[in-house]
């Protein structure tokens, strides 16, 4: 398994609308997309830095995933997705060795990248996303 | 404020000695230091990925602040990390734009860099430190 960078940062907020403008004059980074993903019941708001993006959460629906973990944790970073080349061989190794997996096989997540999730439980309580450009 | 990349990634973990063996035999990324930063009640493991640092914090004392952080959210991400040119610039930038910061000034942190956490009630949740190398 080859993992090459931090694809993205997905970090979990209440409002795009005022959390948009911290990321914006605060740290100085630009929003270059706004993104709704119905199937996961988000908003998102996406920023690069360096090789790695920011993508932030707002949910759509109190019963979507990132609504849950607002209600649970309060705002914060919801989830972290590594880069790989080869993303059905990545999720069987992980399983091979002891993850358990949300995904099976990849579907499509936001940017058109093809996704899996793995279980927190068994990441030591981070949510870890593993994704893949197809056109790469 | 120039943010260049994302420098660290710190993440709470109950200890050390299991959770090393997940990133390295089931992510396949390398262990490279053991430091323990007395400072803040903490032993850390470090882990490279693209331009990008993974830090794994075990808390020495229940009472520091990633024991404080897993008593009540759990093990999962504590903090992001942004590489900056010019620390004291930037803290003082945030600072005029609203931001409440932990560090008015630089201090050591590990690996021999000079670090400035910003508070996660400012930040939208998230802990977020300003660090730089002041050996480049």
């Amino acid at each position: 398994m080859n993992l090459t960078h931090i694809e993205h940062l997905g970090i979990a907020v209440k409002s795009l609308e005022t959390a948009i403008p911290y990321y914006e004059e605060v740290l100085g980074l630009k929003c270059y997309a706004v993104e709704e993903v119905a199937e996961q019941k988000v908003k998102t708001a996406f920023f690069k830095i360096g090789q790695t993006k920011i993508e932030l959460l707002e949910s759509t629906d109190p019963e979507g995933p990132v609504g849950k973990f607002i209600e649970k944790k309060g705002e914060g970073i919801h989830h972290i997705a590594f880069a790989v080349d080869g993303l059905q061989n990545a999720l069987d190794t992980v399983a091979e060795r002891g993850v358990t997996l949300i995904d099976k096989s990849p579907r499509k997540g936001a940017e058109g990248l093809n996704i899996g999730f793995l279980h927190p439980k068994s990441t030591f309580g981070v949510l870890t996303e593993l994704c893949e450009d197809p056109n790469k």
